[in-house]
């Protein structure tokens, strides 16, 4: 390939990711010491590079005795320049192991790295998460969260969505909450600072995109003041929001359906070996197909209350509530149709119910929950004024907003994802803290 | 395509960008009238929906007399469905045009259109940002830039990066620039809020994930808290930041090099159409191929004061400095190793010379400059503790940063570019405002 980059660079080391392709052969591999164990004659060392892990077994007879020496000293986490014959090796995770023939350290680790084999708490990981990152586990939640992110790319380019970078910094609350973090933004002349607010989604700005391009998306940090410790939230985290011009409610649905059961598939078919690391059970993944379960609100109420929970007619769904209602199926769920009150003013009325919403939820199988919200948009003018007067907004700062529906209005419709949650579930993790390279908590917003 | 988006959500209207396949049959098009004439017998209808502009001709005589009245009552940028047979029309600039059949508006657009075919400033055309996007120029520029984007991950995968989410929400200013957006976080309990700094750049954090993945690359919003009212400067911006482990300053640029041909090569390949809508002189991007220019820092103000300029041996290049560069080639000017006082802390000096270091830019042609930033860092720690000294920072926030030096340091390097610098050179627009969806500058954060 032209544009190789290991070519370009004249950087002619292999990667461990190749080493595939020249067994019998010697290959240079740069990268770490991920952990050693020593007979006394024989060494045997792992070593990661970012595309992988390989063992390399040194035998005293045969290398030079300075490098022997060498290999001594090593100490966990050394960046080190390895040489090897590749052999096949089936009792190897990575099918494959080089008996090795050069070795010398780049740099040889401070003694102490601060994480050994044992067991941390979160909070001593947290702390040390530029370290952290290099545990394997971590590394395979990374690659992973890696290909959710291209097949979510690849998806939308192939059914002609646009990119469409929404702005982070916004005038006003636009939603009337209130957890938003606010900051001065520049002054006008003789006057005070104006407030800038950060934007909790994209979606009112990517609505006034799609009337020029159709379809479009954007994928980038949204920030959310909120106080709440709990294992699936941020404070700043990636969403995805997508949006569509002439989609309707059922179409809506239809788009997220296919866009999940590529990203399961491609996670499937590409991250083997990281989901092996992370001892991730692929079955319930596998099950990840078209068609999904639909639930009303309604029914689905009815259904929580035969199960035993308290919920009320006309309540939003809780934590709880999701897994509890996740773990009567073994597919994902979308949740339709939620009572008009507890949802945003932008979402159109069920025609058949004017006290409800064509919206949706997207529950993840396996109790991970809520990972879309998504509803068909209010188109008409008359309407959205009068839900804007209604949820008490100031309709001012939606002129822009309501301009779209003054010049050439259309059905329209659109959703989110929560990156962060879809990488928990695919990787089946407990927490989304792991999930992000440096999650920023209520309590943390360091390293 | 079992994935296509058209078949799932049973919307079976065609769009533009599909009609080439469809010469002599009937098609459905929904979207927006773009522009319209009428003869009295014959209306000229301009349609576009987001993936293309086709003319729409309407005869009195075959169409049904209730939908010509409503042809009657169409005004700009109404939404409209139409019907039609397609037929190749060469004076067309789609190529195609459609006999129209059928005429339904869905929403008639209110009177008085704020954006009309006359010229309008620049603050009046911001103010109406939401509908100045779906002018044809600005559709253009959208498309482009999503080329780029997605030029830039399909490089970055193909040649085994990562992409790696670095965070927006930091606690320091890292390299001790001022012009940083600042705000409240949370309080610890009976303490006062600590502070937020918006990020300006990833790279500190990108460096521990290549120790991690090897190779990496983040691309998201940062932001420039800077009163500066330049026509190449935002307060928020997208930029693209990469890192490699093992490589090294020619390397480095070996990687710029080629990303930035990839990138020229697509938007070529890709958006001929929208290029053509932009009135791009596309002959000086043809141009744009390996091997590109490189001159020294050194050199660079040698033939800088040859051409007038009175910079100084030890200056950085100013705007106009590096227009007058770049007017004297044809091609991108990598300008490499500067002096190290007006560079960052973290670039490794040149062996060679220990007043400069190891970095570029890199200049776009055209008059445009610097589109790219980079070096190689410097991974030796009692070097780097030094640095920071230097330029009179606190080391108590590089802690963990000094760390990656501690544990396993190795070469590497890395580069940033600024996305709306790439998407106004390739356009060719004078001034970055309109290469973002909702440009943020020192006196506007609305719409």
């Amino acid at each position: 390939m032209i544009n190789s980059l290991l070519a370009m660079t004249k950087n002619m080391h292999t990667t461990v990711s190749d080493i595939r392709g020249h067994v019998g052969e010697e290959v240079e591999l740069k990268g770490w010491c991920y952990n050693f164990r020593s007979s006394g004659k024989i060494f045997f060392l792992q070593f990661r590079d970012g595309s992988g892990t390989v063992q390399v077994v040194y035998s005293k007879a045969e290398l030079p005795p300075d490098q022997w020496d060498l290999l001594d000293q090593l100490r966990l986490e050394s960046s080190v320049i390895v040489s090897g014959v590749v052999k096949a090796e089936p009792r190897s995770p990575s099918g494959f192991e080089l008996t090795g023939t050069f070795f010398q350290p780049v740099q040889i680790a401070e003694e102490g790295y601060p994480i050994g084999k044992k067991e941390h708490g979160p909070d001593f990981l947290l702390d040390h998460r530029h370290l952290w990152l290099r545990a394997e586990s971590q590394w395979a939640v990374m690659r992973v969260r890696d290909r959710i992110i291209t097949s979510t790319f690849e998806w939308f380019h192939e059914n002609s969505f646009v990119k469409f970078d929404t702005p982070i910094l916004t005038p006003t609350s636009c939603e009337g909450t209130t957890d938003l973090f606010e900051m001065d933004y520049f002054a006008e002349e003789g006057q005070a600072a104006s407030k800038a607010y950060l934007a909790q989604s994209g979606q009112l700005y990517l609505e006034a995109g799609i009337m020029s391009l159709g379809r479009a998306f954007d994928f980038g940090p949204v920030f959310r003041a909120e106080k709440s410790k709990t294992r699936r939230h941020l404070t700043e985290f990636w969403m995805m929001d997508a949006e569509a011009a002439f989609v309707e409610h059922e179409g809506n649905m239809a788009i997220q359906e296919a866009l999940i059961c590529r990203i399961v598939e491609d996670v499937l078919k590409h991250c083997q070996a990281e989901l092996k690391v992370l001892g991730r059970d692929t079955a319930p993944l596998q099950k990840v197909k078209a068609p999904f379960v639909h639930l009303t609100h309604k029914d689905a109420i009815v259904k929580l209350r035969e199960l035993g929970s308290d919920i009320g007619e006309m309540d939003d769904l809780g934590a709880d509530d999701e897994t509890l209602l996740t773990q009567q199926y073994d597919k994902p769920i979308f949740l339709e149709r939620y009572p008009a009150v507890v949802k945003a003013f932008y979402m159109k009325r069920d025609p058949q119910d004017e006290t409800r919403v064509l919206n949706n939820d997207l529950l993840a199988s396996e109790g991970y929950g809520e990972i879309i919200g998504g509803s068909q948009r209010e188109d008409d003018y008359e309407t959205l004024m009068k839900r804007i007067a209604e949820h008490n907004l100031d309709p001012k700062p939606f002129d822009w907003y309501l301009d779209l529906r003054r010049y050439g209005s259309v059905p329209h419709s659109g959703f989110g994802y929560g990156l962060e949650r879809i990488v928990a579930w695919t990787c089946g993790l407990h927490h989304v803290r792991e999930t992000i390279p440096f999650p920023r908590m209520v309590n943390r917003i360091t390293p």
